[in-house]
């Protein structure tokens, strides 16, 4: 039975000193990241009413929360699953701040299951948001600052995945095709099923320039010379296509100078179903699963009766500090065994004060400076205090 | 509806931009603190197996936490209400370290019900955990550092309470009473009823040296003189009794140097079901609550299989924050309007580097530099750029 007590469940993980040192320096180096670039600190709640967390972001945010049953109101608490919908809440009703709004939050969330397989149930959600700007300059700021927190710790050539959810969502919605359907296609598309897309196509969609332009889709894959070939074979499209294709196009051209690897998906829609328009992700090479990623959300506002656009991003903190170059300094420390001596705790405190890990020994202490990480002692030799390595 | 989507849960609450940089600012001082002391930083999960996480820590806890069904494993997960519990598990089982071992962490915990009323169901609970030390050293280290961390925060003047769980315990396990009986006596004791003890005494203790020591405890209150009475008053008691004044003394003697404001209560026994030896607490002048608390805690290890002697204690972070002395500057910033100029990014860049908060501007943005928080503009002038005062 106690043998069992040590087991964590799947999916949830804790970190040990070594590994903990590194998510804290990551940690304090982006939230002062973020604050450089105007974004300020909020420490939303780890739990709301469920009503308030969920409304508006669509079904695979609620399948993802953990509910609980508050006891002093009787009614439904959920586990945040995602930070996203708090910073919303807090930007429409808590800061009501007239101009764009710019929140960053570092905190624990919960999924009753993992989003991929193998990924953390209880990631360390690090992320921004900013609110009030619809123009593409919003995701254009973003994107940076995304693309600034891989630069910032070290994580080497990230490849960053663009798309709009409005090319796929905007050729359906001319369709015809009833709900049920367009999930169907929407599900192929994100599987890049090529052969069941086609046998979908032409079994259900009648219009010709459509289906050419739905075919045309899981194509439309590559480098950022993809865009020019969707301008091309979409020229035709409903215009919320050509208006998602032209902010990408902004996007795109914005972020070339940087020399950042691009790639660009127009069939695939990463993210939450509550996503509106841009959307992002990091990869890493060799990496199947995205270490980060963001994107447009303008409509869950309206569920606190303030509706605002909004774009951000988030990173879980643990894999990020796995990938980051940047490494932390644990430091080493001095011992002092334990003893009545003169001064003793003056020297401690004054160690301290400059700096120094200092870790006092118990009376009969077996030493392991190994253990301890210590790599000097503080002795008392001949009438006064040395410092000598071990 | 709308409404009432921004309500929070009651003892629930979120931490808006001015509060956060001071909670911010204060984790990582204290971390910094309590690293220099040689405690090591971790990072435990969220969510454990309720069976883990509440083994052998008492009905207090169990009360207190949520618990909720893992869809993976169908098993009952419970939400820390208390980060110990889990200190102890990595402590016997993931570290496994053969000397003493200093852990700290900072993270949120949840609580089914307030401990104390108006008092928050979701702390930011900071502290530290000392493992594999008897002596009451220990006990020491740990108060000493309680203490430290109160001074690196600047807050005014606290009275530390202390007391030890074996006192009464200690009585109550010679008396012959029933432990219905037992449980009854500790809560009068806890309530200070004296005159329903009285008579629970005169009732129920035939023994009249131990009903005269019982009738002592709720007198044994004050400073640190209260100990030298109660040495003479429960000097026939118990040795558990007898022990645990001895380590009463220990810890006065240590601490009184310090000048610190020392109370002691002898009938009380503040912290969780779980301690076992010295406990003790913080209270601020006027404040009815503790601000932090802690105490050894001997017995939760056996659950993993290796016993090991703990002390430790925990601040709510959130608390601390609005008590603390130290203020969190949030700095001023540089504000950039929307335009097309040579070298913009890279003068932003620079600034941003350089330490500086930029906040840049969007096309059309009527601007607010107060709400921006921003005491500067960088400006084109002339083709050159300037930093100018708004």
């Amino acid at each position: 039975m106690s043998a069992n007590r040590w087991l964590l469940p799947d999916g949830i993980d804790e970190v040990l000193p070594e590994r903990a040192a590194q998510v804290e320096l990551l940690r304090r180096q982006l939230l002062d990241l973020y604050h450089r670039w105007g974004y300020d600190l909020v420490i939303p709640p780890l739990v709301e009413f469920a009503d308030s967390l969920l409304s508006g972001t669509g079904a695979d945010l609620d399948l993802m929360t953990f509910r609980i049953t508050d006891q002093l109101s009787g009614r439904m608490l959920g586990v945040r699953a995602d930070i996203t919908p708090q910073a919303v809440r807090m930007d429409a009703h808590s800061l009501r701040r007239e101009g764009p709004s710019r929140l960053c939050y570092a905190g624990t969330v919960l999924h009753t299951r993992p989003r991929r397989p193998l990924q953390s149930r209880a990631p360390i959600s690090i992320g921004v948001e900013l609110f009030g700007e619809s123009s593409v300059a919003a995701d254009i700021e973003v994107i940076e600052l995304f693309l600034a927190t891989l630069v910032d710790v070290g994580v080497a050539t990230p490849c960053l995945d663009i798309g709009h959810v409005d090319i796929l969502r905007g050729l359906l919605a001319d369709s015809g095709l009833a709900p049920a359907q367009r999930d169907e296609l929407f599900e192929l598309m994100q599987r890049k099923a090529s052969g069941e897309i086609d046998a979908f196509i032409s079994r259900e969609v009648a219009n010709g320039a459509l289906a050419q332009q739905l075919r045309a889709l899981p194509t439309l894959i590559g480098g950022s010379e993809v865009l020019q070939r969707a301008e091309q074979q979409l020229a035709g499209a409903p215009p919320a296509v050509l208006a998602a294709l032209a902010q990408l196009r902004a996007v795109v051209d914005a972020l070339l100078p940087s020399g950042i690897n691009i790639h660009i998906d127009l069939s695939e829609s990463p993210g939450f179903h509550y996503h509106t328009g841009v959307v992002f992700a990091a990869y890493l090479p060799g990496h199947g699963k995205a270490i980060g990623n963001g994107g447009r959300y303008d409509a869950i506002g309206a569920q606190f009766g303030r509706p605002r656009p909004a774009t951000g991003f988030a990173f879980d903190l643990k894999e990020l500090a796995g990938a980051a170059a940047v490494v932390a300094n644990r430091g080493t420390g001095i011992f002092v065994a334990h003893a009545e001596q003169p001064d003793r705790r003056l020297q401690i405190e004054q160690l301290r004060a400059s700096g120094e890990r200092v870790v006092e020994g118990f009376a009969g202490q077996r030493v392991d400076f190994a253990e301890l990480r210590c790599d000097r002692q503080l002795c008392w030799r001949d009438g006064s205090w040395q410092l000598e390595r071990v």
